[in-house]
C-alpha cells in the first residue's frame, strides 16, 4: 500500500474535494490518498505574495503530517496548486519525494513532445505560469500561455461553459504556437483534459493527474534520502508552529 | 494489463536482459514487458555516429512491433540507451507515449531537487551526456558529469570492482559540484542505485527505473493523440523496412 | 526627510543594529531609518525553508508599518538580509519602492564593472548566493562565490580574524575568475568593505550600503504607483496578521 | 560637495543643456553638475556606428575633465546617451563610478519591478534600445521596446503633442506585454516620466534622474579603486588627444 | 584542382542536378563537383522522422565515396539538405571539412550582418527550421521564420510562381521583425537570391552557395585532423553497408 | 580579379606585413590584397578602451578606401585584429562583406566541430577573448581559452619559443576541456596553426586564414546591398575626416 499525502495550500475544501476525487482515482486500490486543506490564507493562490504566505503554510501542513504519531507517514507528497508554493523549500525539510503540480505537469509533457503550451481559462495568472515554467529551467520548450482575454464571470462550471473557448485556444496554442502539448492550468479545469482529448489539438496534460503520477512514480523508485545534501542546519526558532520547529530544530528526523 | 515495450537499440542481448530484469520488477505484475534487441547496429552505442544509425534502427524496431498483428500493440515504450537514439523521430511516427533513458532520469531528478549530476564508470561518454541534458533543456540545473579518468579495463563488473570509486564521485557531485541528486548514467550501472543509495551522498537516481515509471506514468494518464500535431506528411520511401515504409506511407494509424 | 524603513527578517536583534548603524551613517542627516527585527522565524535565515517563512514574516512587518496611524509611512523599504525573503511578494501588495540587499549589490556591482563575483566567510550559503544571482538574471555577469573551505568556528568577529583570508579570496576571484567587482556578502561582513578596500583587489561592494543607496534612490525618482500593473486582486482572507489581511483584503491603499 | 560630471556625447548643446537642468534640479544643493558637450561627432547619435565615434569622443572629453589642473575632479560621471557609448572603455580608464544612462534605467527599472519595458518616440533606434538591454544581460527581464510605427515629423515638442500615444504605448507594455516598470527613453523625453506618471500605467523611469541617482549613489559608496583589477597595460600612442594619450600612456593617475 | 563531394540525403534527382548546376558554377573551374544521390528515404525530407532515417543513409553514401579505390577522394563535402541530417555524426567519422546547408547559410548570414532571418516558401518546414538555428547556438540572432500560410499547390516553379510574396516576406523579415539578412531555405528556391536581390529587402543568402563557399574555404585553410579528438572507438557492427562498417571498425583511415 | 581590403587597426607596420604574407598566400593569384596600417591608436590592441579608438580609426580608413577615386574599390574587407574593432559600426556604413578575425575564425571553427577553444600566447588578452565568443553568440560551443600563466619576457618569436606549451595548451583544451577545434589567437601566432598542425591536438584554426577565406567566401556569393536594412539615416557632423564625414552625409554610395 502506498500512501500519497495531498497538501492544498488554498482553503477552499472544495478545491480539495474535486481534487482528491480525481488523484485517488487515477491513483488505484492501492494507493492511500491523504487530503488536507489549507486553514490559513486565501481561497484562491493567484499572486507571487499569496504564494510567498501559502508556501509558509504548506510547510506547516507537511511537518504536522510527518510528525503524526500514528503511522500515517507518507510515501510521497503533492503540493496541490499550480504555482507550486513553497516546493523548493518543502524539498530542503522533509526526505520523501515532494512534487508540485506545475512542475509535474511539466516535466510531463515535456517527455510526450518538444514543446509545450500552458491553456487556461482566464488571464489574472498567465504572468504567473510563465514564471513557473521558468523556475523548472524549461522555458526554451515553452511557446507560452493562451488565454482568453477577460476573466470569466462565473468559476463554477468553466470546464462546460467556457468548451469551445478552450478547445479554440488549444487550437491556437498547436497550430499558431507550435505545440505539441498543451497543459489545461488551473484548479477549475481539473479532469477536462480527459473530457476533451479527442476534440482538442495537440497531447493534453492534466495538471493533477501529471502529479499524482509523478508522485507515484519518484516513490515506486525509492530514492534513497540518507546521505542527501542540502538539509539545513538545526536551529532553534520563534514563534512557528510547534511541528515545524521540531523539524527545523532537527531533534527527530523528516522521512515521509 | 498495461503493455511496455523495451527497445534496445544495442545490438548485445545480455545488455537487454539485465534491463529488462530490472524494468520487469519495478513495473509489478499488472504489466508486461516486451523486450526487443536490434539486430543491425554496434554492441554498445558510444558516439554521434553510432547513435545515428541506432535511432534509424529503433524506428524500424517500433513500426514493426506497431504493426504487429496479433494484437500485441503496446501502451508505451522505451528507447533503451541513454542518449536517446531517435526518440525525437519516434514521438513523431508513432501515436503513444515513449521515452528514452537519458530524459526519463533527467526529469526526473529535476522533480528530486534542484541540481542534477550525472556519475558514471568511464570518461568515453562525458561529452554525449553533457549533450544529452542540453538536448532536454535543463542545462542550467545540471551540475556536470563525473566519471573516473579511465576507461576501465573490463566492464563486466564496474559496479562491484568500481563501488568505491562511483560512491566517491557522487561525493564530489554532491559536495564540490552542489547536485541534490545524481543519475547513475550506463547500462552496466543498471541497479546501482538501489545498491548504494545508503552510502553514497545524494539523491540517486537510475535510469532504467526512471524510464519504467515515466513510460507507465504517461500511460496511465492516457494522453490522446487523436488530433496532435507535427506528425509528418504521408510520402512514399525507397529502401526501407516494410513496416516503417508503411507507417511513412501512413496507410495504417501508428498507434501503441 | 525622507523616511527609510529597514526590516530585518533574522530575529536577531545584534545583526539589526549592526546593519541600523552603516545605514543610518550613509544615509546621512536628512533621512530617518527606522529599523524592525523579526520576531517569528530563525536568528540567522541560511536556506530556502527559512526563507519561505522569512519572507512571510516580511510581509506581515511590511503591512504592521504601511499601516500604522502615526503619519510615519516610509518612502522606501530594504528588506536586510540577502537573499531578499519575500521580496517579489511585497512589491506586488506595498507601493513603494522596496530593495533586498543582495539585488541592489548586485545591481551595482553591474554598474561598477563587466563582472561580479561574491566573497563570503562560509561555504554554508554559497549555493543560495548563486540562485540570488540567477534570480536577478545577471548571471552571465557573474563569476562565482568565493568562501573558505569550512565554516568558520566563531562568527563573532569573522571581519578581523578571517581579514587576510577573505583579501586571499578577493585575489582569487579578481585574477583567477576575472572579477571587476567584488561583492562581500553575509551579515557579518557589514561595512568590512571600507576597511579593506585599499588592500583588497577589485571594487568592493557592501551589501547594506548598496540597499540604502539603492533604495534613496529609488525613492528620489519619486516612481508613481497610481496606476501600476500587477496588484493582486483583493481578496479574504483567514489566519493572517490584521495589517497584512487588511492590506490582502485592499480596504486600505498600501501606498508607503 | 559631490561633483558630477556630464558628458553628451551628441554635439547639441540644447539637448544638454536640458539633461543638466533635470541633473540639476535632482542631484540637490550639495551637488555640483559639471555638463560637457561634445565638439565632434553627430547632433543626434541614431546608430552602431555613430556610437563607435562617439564612444572615442566620450573617452577623450573624460581625460580631458580628467587631467584638468584647477581641482575640479569629480566623484562620478555620467556618459548622457542612450546606448551608453564607450562605457566599457571608460570604466577601463578611469578610477571613479561611470554609468550610462540605458543601463542606469536598466537596472533601476530592475529594482523597482520584475520586468521591464522601453517605450520610445520613434522607431528608429528600437533595435539599438534592445541591444542596449542585451548588453546589461537582463534581457529575460526584457519585455520589448514599444514605439510609434513612424518618425514624428518633429522631435521640438514629442512630449506635448505625442502624450496621448506614449501613454497608449505604456498601456501595451503593461497589459499586453506583461511590463511593470516602462523606461521612457530618448532624450526628447526627458523629464516627461513626471509629468506622465499618474496617467499612465506601470511605475515609469526618467533615464536622466536614473543615471543621477546611480551615478550619485555608487560615489556616496565610495568604492575603491586602488587595487582594482583590467586596467589597461601603460603603452604609446599615436595621433590621440593629448590628455587621453596621457591617460593611456599611465603618466598620471587617472582617478576622477 | 579541389575535389567536392555533394551528398543529397533526398532522393530525388532533380533535386540533386539543381544544386550541382549552382555549386559548379559558383565553384569555378579548378574545382570538381561529385553530386550523389540517396537511394534509400523520402522524395523530399520534411520531419525529424524521415532526417533519422536520411542522416544514417548520408552516413552510408559518404563511407562508399571515402573509401572509393579510384583516387577520388575528397576536399570537403556538402550535406545537400536544409536541416542538415547525419552532420555531427558524419564529423566524428570522417577527416574533411564537411558542411550542412543549414549551418553553412546560418554562419554566413552571421558574417553578413547582426540579425537573419528564414524565408520559405511554404509553412511544413517552419518549426524544424527553427531547431536548425538552435542547433547552431546563434538563435539569439535568430529573427524567424517567415513564410506563405499555406503550402503551395505546386513547388515545380514556386521561385516564379511565389516571386512576390516571397518579396514581401523578406520586406516583414526586416521591417518587422528587424533581420539584416534573410536566409531563403528550402531547394526550390536555390538560386532565387542572385535573382530577386536587387528587390528584395535584406542581404540575401542562398543556402546551397554559402555551403559550396563554405566547404571550399574550409578545405583552402586546410586543417589537420591527424590528431582530432571525438573519433569514436574503433568497433565491429552488425548488418551495416561494407563501407560504413569498414569505416567504423577502423581498418582504414577515413581522410577524405 | 577579386580585390580584397586588409585593415589592420594597430600601428605596428611589420604586424600588416606578416598578416599580408599569410593572406596573399592563401588568397591565390587572382585575387588582390590591399593592407592599410592605422596613423592613429597604438601599437598593439588590447584592452576595451583601444579597441573603442580603434574602431573609429577602422572607419576612418575604411571611408578612405572606399572613396578612393582610382577604381580600387574592393570585393570585400578585412578587419584584421582579433576583437574585431568596429565591425558591427563598418557594416552598418559599408555596403561589401566586412569581416573581423575574431567572428571569421569563431564562425569557422563552429563548422568544424561542435565545439571550439582558443589558446593563446599570454593572459593578457583572456578575458576579452571570451567577450569576442560571447559577441558572435556562440557561447554555448565555446570550452574556454587556454593560456601560459604569464605574459611573455618576448613576443618577437613566440612561436617557435613557446612552441612545446602551445601544443601543451592544445592538449588541455582538447582533452580536459573537450574542444574539437582550436583556435589559434593572436597576432604573433598567424601561420602557427599549419606549422603544428600535425603534433597538436584537434582540428587548428588560424584567424587571418580564416578571415581570408571568408571575406572572399562572402564576396563570392555576391550578396546584395542594393536594399539592406540598417544603414543609418543621413546626417550631418562636426570634426570627422572628410570621407567618413561624406559617408555619413550619405552623399554618395557606399558600395566596396
Amino acid at each position: 500500500m502506498t500512501r500519497l499525502l495531498l497538501i492544498n495550500p488554498n482553503t477552499t475544501q472544495a478545491m480539495t474535494d474535486q481534487m482528491h476525487a480525481v488523484a485517488s482515482a487515477l491513483a488505484g486500490p492501492d494507493v492511500t490518498v491523504t487530503s488536507r486543506t489549507a486553514t490559513r490564507g486565501v481561497p484562491y493562490i493567484a499572486s507571487r505574495a499569496e504564494a510567498q504566505l501559502a508556501g509558509a503554510e504548506a510547510l506547516d501542513m507537511l511537518a504536522k503530517d510527518v510528525l503524526a504519531r500514528d503511522g500515517s507517514r507518507h510515501d510521497a507528497a503533492i503540493i496541490a496548486a499550480f504555482g507550486d508554493p513553497g516546493i523548493v523549500a518543502a524539498r530542503e525539510l522533509f526526505d520523501m519525494p515532494i512534487v508540485g503540480m506545475a512542475e509535474a505537469s511539466i516535466m510531463s509533457a515535456a517527455l510526450l513532445g518538444e514543446r509545450f503550451s500552458i491553456v487556461t481559462f482566464s488571464p489574472v495568472m498567465a504572468r504567473w505560469y510563465v514564471d513557473c515554467v521558468r523556475q523548472t529551467g524549461l522555458e526554451a520548450r515553452f511557446t507560452g500561455v493562451r488565454c482568453p482575454d477577460h476573466m470569466p464571470d462565473h468559476l463554477d462550471n468553466v470546464a462546460v461553459t467556457l468548451r469551445a473557448e478552450l478547445i479554440a485556444l488549444c487550437e491556437r496554442a498547436v497550430c499558431e504556437d507550435g505545440a505539441d502539448v498543451v497543459i489545461l492550468g488551473g484548479a477549475p479545469l481539473a479532469g477536462l483534459a480527459q473530457q476533451i482529448g479527442s476534440d482538442a489539438p495537440g497531447i493534453l496534460v492534466d495538471p493533477i493527474s501529471a502529479a499524482v503520477v509523478q508522485a507515484l512514480g519518484l516513490a515506486r523508485m525509492q530514492p534513497s534520502y540518507a546521505r542527501r545534501a542540502a538539509r539545513p542546519a538545526r536551529k532553534g526558532s520563534t514563534g512557528l508552529g510547534p511541528d515545524l520547529a521540531t523539524i527545523i530544530a532537527g531533534s527527530t528526523d523528516a522521512t515521509g
